[in-house]
């Protein structure tokens, strides 16, 4: 369903990237990258050749020749390449999205989760947590399988039980489960050699010392438009136990909307434009993100239209940013900055449903976010009155039943809970969300604590 | 894929609507309407725009101007609309389908479920529980947020830990959760303001005192047959821990065909004319609902090819409907209707299975129903001689172990186990169905009760 | 998007079926069989005419026309046929399939499943398992639903509370769960009466003796390749809580491609050429059974390009297949014929891929596989010393909760940590993988086995 608009738009790219990565194509030799590469690897020749990149002479050599002092650059085959094209190297053609999504929990994904205990340290110790020398002494990856805290709930236990100080267990979920899509630091050997690759995550730190991957929502080598609009891109992380919008998306009106009808909605509008006459329901895009055809201002930093955090313990209005503060050690709500944010996602909303409609459905979510929380309130004193009365121990955070139950109130159950009702999923308000959490987990928790004090009474 | 049935189709319908809708097209300003909205809400205008309702005339104000007598009218720009559009809207050019509907669970899906507490307090007082004065004396939302029950089985801890009678907590996963399927009392304050709204729900309970929401099937604003007719409508609600039906059609060989190449098979062909010629597998609407090429009678009442009742704690044949008794307060199987419905179903498996493929297949899930319900039989009188024993307390229906286990049993894993045979989804049968409710929850109520039992003994 | 490799393909085909097939299809009776079919089970009908059999004259006679010496024949209206053709029966046209398919996992699947009991039995007693006379012998399915094993892990339960030995317990999610994907032992009865049907179960033992059941795969009556390409295909059997395959596949970059633009790949070409020209990214057939454009041979048996087993209690290389041993009783590790596996299977990976990028995955995988295998020992050790302090008993070998945890650490998380991890789906390698297999099912084991030892101090 291609338009007059898709074509407008190719026009406008190759006049932007005349003035940068178009001056390179000039001496770009795609010829023989492609003469190998189309017995070698035929799939990626395949798709780039259906991308728009194709259309607009963007070839091999504009992304994959090494920016000078990029130290994954080597030697292949007489040109000086990169298997890693870190965003400043799309930033040339796309300058707004990098730097919109520069400061956006995406790019920052890696030090808010599996690397923030070296990114820590690094602050600490006044280093450079971006620069491939502070990861040569830290060893990022290290310190994320060895560390015991909730960052990685499996490792109380596993220290327990004495594998996690062990040589030969690897805790590699670490790398191909948290860090797939948290993102990995990727450090380079010799010749090109890559150490944590291969990885896309969000917040994957490249050895250029830039964070994030646009490769992970605009997959390569066709870096299709269209792919980031549809919900299964951001599904691919945004999905599980822990915060399941994906599956929220899929059960909410919108959700059925698009898988009944999606195949036919027009996916190839240029950014700004794709609106409501292009789409029946929205897509995870179209509210986080797009310019909905001209309501709002098209973004790439993709918490710019909310209110809530709704993935912390308690859950308070939007951080400030990391233009504005360190906001992987300092979390400070923004009231003011997070008002404006869920302005801009109405706006959004009133394009197809009444201001009264909007408006309420708000106040009915803002009441599930305080509900949540006054029952973290509960669960957190209990857990501390276990502590008290000696019914648990304190010596390892996550490996007595109390502990684990008080964990998963938070980071599972409470986070379908408020997720589920941001987005109209009520099966993981309920269900999933606010019955988990308070019937099942809590209940656990109660019910095993009164065990403890009885068994304790005879004990004593 | 229009064939001349939709043509026919169309012609047809303008006809129907001649008698009714159609008079009061005559005096229809539709212009006024999109003037304003198609700036204000562009979405919903594009997808009116798509409608079928579009390309024969049914503009705005046919459905929106509000029927006398109907609370939630009001004056808008100079029109008497409302926001809210009943079945009794819709009536006047689907008659035969609303009427279908009237009598089905669906329609009755609130006070079935979170408003019977509500209901059987109106009832009792020998009030009618549809009106907007019930529902002032009575407050529905009100009693579903505070009543102890297992309708609400997060109401137990909740009482137990004091938040279910603190004013501060809304208990709002009730209007998120529960009443996004099964519907709200909506009631009329001023100027149109709608309290309980937005809600679409299939047994929503409408200002004007009719019963359910077409569009939560047919989604406004494009009203497409198509659209209800694809599985993923009816997983809006029927999925989930209680009642996967969406899950375990996705597994089911019908489910795998859909998906594999549902994309090229015949969705807008009228009701009672779309059947095997047109589709390679069956979706739920085809098996439950549609004629299937005048094999059976179209119908809307959602359970009228069923034999046993799948839901309740001990499954049997499917109950007397509304039209017979007041089937929210009594419940009585009527055999003879259960044997007519699975004939009519068997009817439709007839078309693409032999006899003996269909029947054989009744008869192996006719065992799997005797089983739960001996398993059933087995959990209760567990749960029974616990509190006999006085191993847990009667004072809340849910807040022990052995009590919560008892409940998933039934609410969840017995409801999986049951549904998963009904529609061959093997996983859902035996992983989340038998296995889940025999060694994962009985298995943990034995173990609860024997460590209660041993304790017990010890503190006696 | 039909192109001239499917022309071509066709013209094959009728070639090659000429031999066999083609011959019995001169006397092939199709008009008999439509003149009834049409209205007495149009919807196999019209599959039929949609399927590539249709168009290359393979009409129902030529598959429904029993072989001699099938014990499933039986007169209908004048002609001999079979409602089970089985891979006998399509060996004929597809021969290099039904080769491969039978010494694959799948066409073993119920032996090495829920009748391996029967299996063991027979094989012990010198019988025959695949014949009709040693079925009822010793009647498979009876001893399926009677036998206290972990392969039926509600049956220590069930045992426990006294269901197992009650007649009138059917344990009928043995037939509905289980050997719904394993596949049953078909036995046949008067006049073409079938026992344990219907029943299309890739492991399913043939009334003719055979095993496996093609139309699992390519379902009747359109026998599509392209739906046997498509992931969900694979998923009717391949999900759920104990190898949800489809759910990592649908989490990975592939599956988040396939679905955002599968539907404009080409399905159709023929086998053997389908290659990284068709498709943008592979489905489950494209990596382990297509020949990818010709870097590797086509199979139909699915473990071809595996190395390790993921699914036994400890990973080990793939086992020697039912060529050489017999692999139901015997489970001999084959390193060999595990590192040629990985190598083609790498192969595949090397189309789209650079080989660090593959090279390095497979490491951080087999990291993975690794640390699940310390841990299991762990575990399982544990459970040993739990028994051995006399906190648990032998006596079922399922009942308590230390056991059912053990259990669920092998056969549930333990799975989805390696097969998440094996293709690419973080949540299942991490989430529902590794934490749920330490830090909940470990972590509760131990913490009731340390409550059993308070308990039992106190008493002793």
């Amino acid at each position: 369903m291609r338009d007059w608009r898709v074509v407008l738009a190719g026009l406008a790219l190759a006049l932007l990237c005349g003035g940068s990565g178009w001056a390179a194509y000039e001496d770009n030799p795609a010829a023989p990258c492609l003469a190998c590469h189309e017995t070698v690897t035929p799939g990626i020749v395949h798709q780039w050749e259906q991308s728009k990149h194709s259309k607009v002479n963007i070839k091999c050599y504009i992304c994959h020749k090494a920016k000078e002092g990029d130290p994954s650059g080597y030697e292949h085959n007489g040109f000086y390449i990169t298997a890693v094209p870190s965003p400043k190297y799309c930033e040339s053609c796309h300058p707004a999205e990098v730097e919109q999504n520069a400061r956006s929990k995406h790019a920052w994904g890696a030090f808010l989760g599996p690397l923030k205990p070296y990114y820590k340290a690094a602050r600490d110790k006044g280093l450079d947590p971006m620069s491939q020398e502070t990861a040569a002494k830290l060893d990022p990856e290290r310190m994320a399988k060895t560390t015991v805290s909730p960052l990685f709930p499996d490792s109380s236990i596993l220290k327990k039980i004495g594998l996690l100080d062990n040589a030969d267990y690897n805790h590699n979920n670490v790398n191909l489960g948290c860090m797939e899509c948290h993102g990995s630091f990727i450090r380079v050997g010799k010749n090109g050699q890559l150490d944590g690759w291969p990885n896309a995550g969000v917040g994957r730190i490249n050895p250029d010392g830039s964070l994030g991957s646009c490769t992970y929502c605009h997959p390569r080598h066709t870096f299709s438009v269209a792919e980031a609009r549809k919900p299964e891109t951001c599904g691919q992380c945004h999905l599980g136990p822990d915060h399941p919008q994906h599956e929220i998306y899929e059960e909410s009106k919108h959700g059925n909307i698009y898988a009944a009808s999606g195949e036919e909605w027009n996916w190839d509008v240029p950014p700004g434009q794709w609106g409501p006459r292009d789409i029946v329901a929205p897509t995870c895009a179209t509210c986080h993100m797009s310019g909905f055809g001209g309501a709002v201002e098209t973004t790439h930093d993709v918490g710019d239209r909310l209110y809530w955090e709704l993935q912390p313990k308690k859950s308070v209005p939007q951080w400030k940013g990391p233009e504005e503060v360190d906001f992987v050690l300092e979390r400070i709500p923004d009231e003011k900055k997070a008002a404006a944010g869920r302005q801009k996602m109405k706006t959004v909303c009133y394009q197809c449903h009444s201001r009264q409609w909007a408006d309420n459905y708000f106040d009915e979510f803002d009441q599930v976010v305080s509900d949540y929380n006054m029952l973290w309130d509960y669960t957190d004193g209990l857990l501390q009155q276990a502590y008290e009365e000696g019914l648990i121990s304190k010596d390892l955070p996550l490996d007595e039943t109390p502990e684990i139950m008080h964990y998963l109130v938070w980071h599972h159950d409470g986070r379908r809970w408020r997720m589920g009702a941001s987005m109209m999923g009520p099966d993981w308000t309920h269900w999933n969300g606010a019955v988990d959490a308070i019937m099942n987990k809590l209940g656990t928790m109660i019910n095993d604590i009164e065990m403890r004090r009885r068994l304790k009474e005879l004990e004593d």
